[in-house]
């Protein structure tokens, strides 16, 4: 039966088969439905998009014209009139219909079947002379426009013309004598243009028609659509072509458009609005202020009734809320088309919820309706866009255009409006001392910026990428941030001794200056817009994430360091805390000093006597977040970053140094930097990220983890001792050889044993490993034999050394690389499926088939990205961790993986 | 009958399988096997390595002593004496001789048997007092310190009290009733120290000795030997208890050594010497000067005809070069022992050569008897070293000690002595001007320098690894160098404004100073040792070579850039240049201010005309490349380094403004610095490996690789025009992504194909890539459907990627893991095998499954290393391809790896 079909390329809306999208098209499919739903849908065909892809070289498959008249000879029968009457007049308008919608990318030709003769007709059915002439002027323009290829403003000159020659403002107020001499006009420019007469037979009309909109499958503007969405080229439209309904007919004509529930909140409530005595078009174009829908039940109440039946009957057959065109003609009451509703992140959520609550959906369903960004959308500040790309924004009941500064990458979802500083301690004081909304705008950001990162609303750098600095902390803490914003222009620089930031074409930004960041889109706009601020999670939302635990066989846990954050997740519903780095417990000003000691210290002992000075304070630390953890697990890594980060950059020590002696200072003044240079000099690494850090270093100096284990275990007893049980697992960074792993863990364990022996008390715990060296993946099986209980991706690390691609450079190369496909999408974003995807699948299947209940996570940023979140699914991971803002995102991407790849 | 025999503990030497080392040790399966062939050796017996496995709780296995017992008897039948007999006594040795041969590192008794009571009988037979209790005196002195564990001084001290009493300066001028009180005072040194009187029994003696020389198998020195070259530790030894012959019982005895052939020079020359009255002992220990064997033949004409007679013998028994222990007691001749000689490197080449000339071994034998260290050592120059670890060198006939100052990586084989030069300038001075030998010491060393190296005997760096820019420019000059010397403590400091190198224990070396590279080891001294430096490669290594060449399965090419290196790849038998760097196209002095301009080019056509500019001196350091190669290929790098290398470094940089500011200068003066540091600034990268460089900057500048091809395949054409044929293969760095490759080979093909219809001329060409990012490796298949014709393994980025080290900071912890036994080995100088060479086989299957003709080949530094290029036979290369002075080495490597695993 399906071959069958295929052969048939002609289908009447009553013989179609309203799921077939592929060969209907989107429009086609659903008059069908509504056609066989016995709704009030104006009669017509749908001609199959395999048409489309048999048409070529100008020229309609042979018969197909054929199959047109006889389709076309049923809708004259159930309408009582003729296509080319000069009585009765059929009238038809053409329309493409894609399987995937592209809506405005392809043509339609309304009124179709106008002619000398039949205009004569309508004015004979309707008996309104300015009605008649008008949709006949109409008719020439579209398809002299459309059909002939003739421009648009060449019309509108003429018309224009007239109007200024009769003096009149609106287009209805032209009289009927001159639009006659309009239609005339428009019919010479033709033929002017073309060489030949336009086309009075409609069934030429018609033919042209058809092909035109299979030929605007192929035009650029629909060609570029399709790439930037990646669709097929291959998919090809469907022709509808249907009786034309005239909404302008008379007072008891009308159009409007209706939401089956309410797009913007998701309520259940009839939402929508219309136009009497008016087309389709009149109601978006907005020239006349539309009325609201429920004015229609006391106006029209019969046809109030067809649309509110019309809408259940809709919503129940296409299980979701419907966006439905209707006309009305003469009161009589037609559906033009019907879709599903665009609407807010929060509706979705909410009609997702109240439709499996109404048991209109299923549970699974109601998941799959929602996406990442309804819930981004829904849970962090947004600009109230009304059209993003045009920039133009809703400022109350104002639509306004903001002014576009520059573009960098969303590193931090949401929007952000504040006034600019362009350091950290600016950003402190402008926030703390003065109150005032602060976006810090710096070349890039290192550890000693966090204060400002933590007292502004939002983060805007000149360098880096989605992984740096900035990017991490912002995630981290909840900030909107934009990355690596030099890419589109923009720099920091001086004017006039102040610093100032500068977009491609020159808008100057000083300190103070108000702007808005994007965080979504990753744009930034001069000035201060609007910002909707969420305020918690809606309930419907925390609903619907229950269900995802219920579904999702992926865990999702969270990267958080400190008994804030790991609050955050936790009320967020992360399952345990996948990444606890300990940097921060170097980096604290009361630290950061200590550590200098240790790392200058001229032999063991004092090493080893700088490092235990550190041990009060990251017991501390660690307490105060299996606090927070509870009896859920969390994972300590230990001491990652190189040496050198602790200390000043060789750069600055030498430009300081410099500064001192230009201003007089001795060698001898300056003694103390003198030596700290020297060490710097000692610890400069080429390519710090591949050097002395991570388990090398952990290995080297083992006083360091050593005290990094008592300082863990010590908190845990402390817990123990209060009558808690905590889960701490040790995370062991940088791993390559197994033999590294093994001697980390025979620390770890040594540690534990005597603060058991100390304490006398007992406690678990596991040892396990990150997984980011690319031989460590290659070798997963022996890490395990040598006693991991659990792996966790690093995935930034990962990817750099698999893709060899430093992520603080990439910058200078990336966004070049996706441009030109060599890249499909940023690895730091998403994980690289078929390199470093299939060496996590590798890693996985050995490290498993060593220890069938090794646990597999991922704590890399990629965790929180729905797509990779799938990939991780795929590969059999047991969790992901994310940053704690991400944490519901990943709840529903974990079902969503689930549900599009379980096996049944 | 194998299992028979292993149940068997006790064999004597002619019932013994001498081939089975396992069983009997070396030493008794070489006495069974002499035994066997006829030839004079005092009988004995072994008794087996499984006894010594057994062995343990100090109880020898039950039986066991009854079975040496009959084996005595026998010994005893064949000699006429008896054990313990105080007549005619029968007096053993008791010797260990495990399987792998531990020179010294097990014990040994000698002249077992005698007690008060034997003595006497020994007298009897011999009728030299003197001798008589010369040996008594060394029985129970050896029997105490080895059995009975008596510190050997405190025997000494007893000695040299008497010798100090009698006034004699030599042992062998004490009056023998000196000796008889010697022998009761140790006999009572050894009651004291025991609690037991001295064992008089011969055969609790022989029980004794044995059970001492099974526990001497896990004494502290002998597990530590074991360790360092990595013998099983349960392998155990032997004991071989064999007949005493005494080459110093009169005028007509002797003892010697001879090598079958000359071991210095492989000549086929009788060569060894004799002490006459003198035991095997006093010829090692040099007390008196030893005759050449060659003395004999006059001197003890029957026993020489003997010696020559069993040395033919054994030589061709074995089938090698024999070094053999022998005694002449009272005219009989008698041999002790044979072994393999130890030999000279250039000995080894000829001795294998030789003998398979003389058709005693194959050809795959002879190939299999050399090894690379021989090449080494026949190739490049060397230190006449005594003992190496103990510093002592030949000079002349002088054996003098070297002073140590310190080391690093033994990053450029071959000794060099010179005079200290601590900048590339100073260097090129000294030697150039002054005609100085000089050795450059630095830091490290950077492109800047490259004229001080090429002037330098040899190159001392403080920092860097066996791959550092010092270790690869030397390796490929032919320089020696030792890298990465701050690790043993070495460093660059200034005293009194001066440089000096300091080494850890504080010795200190000024400019001009001499100094001396051991670049086979890594050592440095103090001072000029004497050096011997080979001319040419002897011709039974050309010959040997080209037996390797046969048999390889595996091709050697060369990595070389420019003519003269190549003509030396070629001489030395390259079959190619497997990887021709571009670099130096770029840093020439007359080209660096074109590349710089190039690089500070402010818009594209600017930069395009920089670019131009240098097509004609590229082209002719392709076309002088071609001439050097010929019909042989040569493969192509295009650009790989980024751009900053080109420009000086921030830090430079900063230092210089910063020091002309110091001296007055002002801003304005400094213009061009400062906007060169912008620039630098700009370009700087935090991981430059990973960064903005290879294919990525290719495609990025798709000028510099359409300049770089379009002078390839000009300069191909003017040898094609000259009717000459060449084979260029152009290789695209640092691919990734399969469409990095696609895109980069289109613009190299497109450019061929203009090059080509410009001249007229058609030329071959084939494109591939190297595969160094692990990525690639994992999407093998991908890039060779996508064109790529042949692989090449950049195995030093795929180390650094695929390990996560960076090869410039790995000396950080390198030495450590390696120490640590976390490494095997520098990755950097051998393959790591378990994660690299894994992955590597992945990418070599896949690469083949999709074109089973893709040639895959390695141009890392590993291709020179033996270990590394047996695994690159492993995984199925078709080439290796190394610096121009190891493709000997390499050569070699290829046949011993085909030939170790040749499935046949």
């Amino acid at each position: 039966m399906e071959k069958e079909l295929t052969k048939k390329r002609v289908y009447l809306f009553e013989e179609g088969d309203g799921t077939n999208k592929k060969l209907l098209g989107g429009k086609g499919a659903g008059l069908a439905t509504m056609t066989q739903l016995a709704l009030p849908v104006p009669p017509g065909f749908t001609i199959t998009t395999e048409v489309c892809k048999e048409y070529n070289n100008k020229a309609l498959p042979e018969g197909l014209m054929n199959e047109v008249r006889s389709a076309m000879n049923k809708v004259e029968e159930k309408l009582g009139r003729l296509f080319g009457d000069a009585e009765n007049p059929l009238l038809v308008s053409v329309r493409s219909g894609a399987a995937i919608s592209m809506p405005g990318m392809m043509d339609t030709i309304l009124n179709l079947g106008l002619n000398d003769e039949t205009v004569m007709g309508l004015f004979k059915q309707t008996k309104d002379e300015r009605f008649t002439y008008d949709v006949y002027r109409r008719f020439v323009m579209m398809f002299g426009d459309v059909a002939l290829s003739i421009k648009r403003e060449k019309f509108d000159e003429i018309f224009e013309k007239y109007k200024d020659e009769v003096g009149v403002k609106y287009d209805h107020e032209m009289p009927v004598a001159v639009l006659k001499k309009v239609v005339k006009e428009f019919k010479e420019l033709c033929e002017r243009e073309t060489g030949r007469p336009f086309p009075e037979d409609p069934w030429e009309q018609l033919e042209t028609a058809i092909k035109t909109v299979f030929e605007s499958w192929d035009n650029p503007r629909a060609i570029a659509y399709r790439n930037y969405h990646k669709i097929s080229h291959d998919l090809g439209t469907a022709v509808n072509v249907q009786a034309m309904v005239f909404g302008n007919m008379g007072n008891d004509s009308a159009s409007g458009v209706v939401f089956t529930r309410n797009p913007a909140s998701g309520e259940d409530e009839f939402f929508g609005e219309y136009l009497p005595k008016a087309q389709g078009e009149d109601v978006v174009a907005g020239v006349r202020t539309p009325k609201p829908v429920s004015a229609l039940s006391s106006d029209m109440p019969r046809v109030y009734e067809q649309l509110v039946n019309a809408s259940k009957i809709l919503e129940k057959h296409y299980k979701d809320v419907q966006d439905i065109e209707f006309t009305v003609e003469r009161s009589e009451f037609y559906i033009l088309q019907t879709r599903s509703g665009k609407r807010t992140g929060k509706a979705a959520i909410k009609i997702a919820h109240d439709l499996h609550q109404e048991r209109i959906i299923t549970k699974e369903e109601a998941i799959m309706r929602v996406t990442p960004e309804d819930i981004e959308n829904c849970i962090f500040p947004a600009i109230p866009w009304e059209d993003e790309e045009k920039a133009r924004y809703m400022d109350g009941d104002q639509t306004l255009t903001a002014t576009y500064l520059g573009k960098g990458l969303p590193a931090g979802p949401g929007a952000a409006v504040g006034m600019v500083a362009f350091d950290a301690d600016t950003a402190e004081r402008m926030s703390k001392e003065k109150g005032l909304p602060t976006i810090l705008v710096a070349p890039e950001t290192s550890p000693d910026d966090f204060h400002g990162m933590a007292a502004s609303k939002g983060i805007l750098t000149m360098r880096g990428g989605m992984t740096s600095h900035a990017a991490l902390v912002a995630r981290q803490i909840g900030k909107r941030c934009i990355v690596g914003a030099e890419a589109s222009g923009m720099k920091l620089t001086k004017k006039g001794g102040q610093k100032v930031l500068v977009s491609e074409n020159g808008i100057e930004v000083f300190e103070r200056d108000w702007i808005t960041l994007d965080g979504f889109t990753g744009k930034v706009y001069v000035g201060e817009l609007p910002i909707f601020v969420p305020e918690e999670l809606p309930k419907e939302l925390v609903v619907l994430l229950e269900w995802c635990d219920e579904v999702a066989e992926i865990g999702v846990k969270a990267n958080a360091d400190i008994p804030e954050q790991i609050r955050n997740a936790m009320n967020y519903g992360a399952t345990g805390v996948g990444l606890c780095r300990t940097e921060h417990m170097f980096f604290g000003p009361d630290r950061l000093p200590i550590v200098q000691r240790m790392i200058l210290a001229e032999n063991e002992e004092e090493r080893v006597k700088a490092v235990m000075e550190l041990l009060p304070f990251q017991r501390e630390d660690f307490k105060g977040n299996f606090e927070e953890t509870g009896d859920k697990p969390l994972i300590v890594r230990l001491i990652d970053p190189p040496l050198h980060e602790f200390l000043p950059s060789e750069i600055d020590l030498v430009t300081e140094i410099y500064e001192a002696k230009l201003e007089g200072k001795t060698d001898e003044e300056l003694r103390d930097k003198l030596v700290m240079l020297e060490k710097v000099r000692a610890l400069k690494e080429f390519n710090p990220m591949l050097g002395f850090r991570g388990v090398r270093l952990c290995l080297f100096y083992p006083e360091i983890i050593e005290m990094q284990a008592r300082a863990i275990f010590e908190a845990v007893i402390e817990h123990v001792k209060a009558g808690k049980k905590v889960f701490p697992e040790v995370m062991v960074p940088l791993v390559g050889m197994v033999k590294e792993f093994a001697m980390a863990k025979e620390i770890v364990d040594r540690i534990a044993k005597e603060v058991m022996e100390e304490q006398g008390v007992e406690f678990e715990y596991l040892v396990g490993t990150m997984i980011e060296v690319p031989r460590a993946a290659l070798t997963a099986g022996e890490i395990v034999e040598a006693g991991a209980k659990f792996f966790s991706f690093g995935t930034n690390d990962l990817h750099q050394m698999t893709m060899g691609f430093s992520r603080d450079d990439v910058g200078k190369f990336l966004p070049f690389y996706i441009k030109k496909g060599i890249l499909k999408a940023d690895p730091f974003v998403t994980i690289e499926k078929d390199g470093v995807g299939r060496l996590m699948k590798m890693c996985v299947d050995e490290g498993r088939a060593a220890d069938p209940k090794l646990e597999v996570g991922i704590c890399g940023e990629q965790g929180g990205d729905p797509e990779s979140i799938e990939l991780c699914y795929q590969v059999g991971l047991d969790y992901v961790s994310c940053s704690p803002f991400r944490v519901p995102v990943a709840r529903l991407a974990a079902a969503h993986a689930t549900l599009k790849n379980k096996k049944n």
